[in-house]
């Protein structure tokens, strides 16, 4: 089994949610399974030195131009929040601690929700109250979601996926890392195709069996 | 005829150099011609607060394999020079007068020698003397170009291109503008194609004509 790929993302990026909304399946093309690590943004941003895009003069405006645009063009739902950025801290927390507690593939289904929430319904995703109530509605346990989030290991956990992600050279997000090739940006996924194809394991046949057990589900 | 597209670059952009192995013959499928529009990135910059990419921690390191990737992929010819990134007001202000006094086709050809010296040769564009040189080779006058580069008409010019880019919103290069519509980055050349075969003119036949004045070469 080839390498999982390695993809970053923090929850304010529109372009890590249109990144989300394609990274599976290009995986699973190419046989590789995916590894979801979200990290702040705001933290890597310290280290490069750069700003939120749509605070930056003159880049702001285009960029918001250009996220509508790039989703027009990939069809992805998708509304930019009347606040934004927005804090992912809570957001994060709750996906460390659904990966410890219930498995990457709960994790997943949790990013996705926390994805479509922030960028399709517009819902503030910084208040920990709005991440409790879309775990809740995906049946996790409101007291211990609660309770994880707040935890101390898991602030700690988070710390430390930052200072790994940096470690390994990520300085934005999205960013994908597969056999140690480096990819930034979903404008980079087309590259990321084109290194999978060359490189990566043949595809094998999607069988129900395989489809069951898919292992972009399974792996933390 | 549809409008110009309008193509923004630093001499000492890699990605500018990409897009201007691109540029021609995706605006002529389209029925278009293109308006070289040479800018310093380092005014710009400091507009929006960017720094050169290669100088960015992590992000430097990062974008010089992408600068490598990006030029195998597209099979460009490219070694990053030595020096980088050099300063290029000579080669703009080269640009600037060739334009003025033979006309953009000349000014355009000389873009293409520039870039190339610098991004296969490996060639110091910053120094006067190798932007004559290059010139020369182009078959234009050493004094009068050399004449043209140091005049205070030139350097005005130079002042006040940058200034209107500026003021279209032009916070990067390259950086392309057609029908209102703004285009940041050599990797947004799909979207620009999209949005090309969207509202361009159909692209004319080829006809040996056409070809022989083709609008792209004549265009200021």
């Amino acid at each position: 089994m080839a390498a999982a790929v390695d993809f970053y993302f923090d929850f304010s990026s529109p372009y890590g949610y249109f990144a989300s909304t394609a990274i599976e399946a290009l995986a699973a093309k190419y046989g590789r399974s995916v590894n979801w690590k979200p990290v702040l943004l705001g933290v890597l941003f310290k280290t490069s030195g750069a700003a939120p895009l749509t605070e930056v003069p003159l880049k702001g405006a285009y960029s918001r131009h250009d996220f509508e645009r790039t989703a027009r063009l990939h069809q992805i739902p998708f509304r930019l929040p009347q606040k934004f950025p927005v804090p992912t801290q809570a957001a994060m927390r709750a996906m460390l601690w659904t990966a410890d507690a219930h498995g990457a593939a709960r994790a997943t289904a949790l990013a996705h929700a926390l994805f479509y929430a922030l960028f399709v319904d517009g819902i503030d995703i910084s208040a920990p109250d709005a991440v409790l109530q879309i775990g809740v509605s995906l049946g996790l346990d409101a007291q211990l979601l609660r309770e994880g989030m707040d935890s101390d290991a898991v602030r700690e956990q988070q710390k430390q996926e930052n200072a790994l992600a940096m470690q390994r050279g990520v300085f934005g997000a999205p960013f994908v890392i597969v056999d140690g090739e480096p990819f930034w940006g979903f404008d980079r996924f087309a590259q990321l195709e084109h290194f999978l194809a060359q490189t990566g394991a043949p595809a094998a046949p999607l069988t129900a069996e395989r489809s069951a057990s898919a292992p972009m589900l399974r792996k933390g």
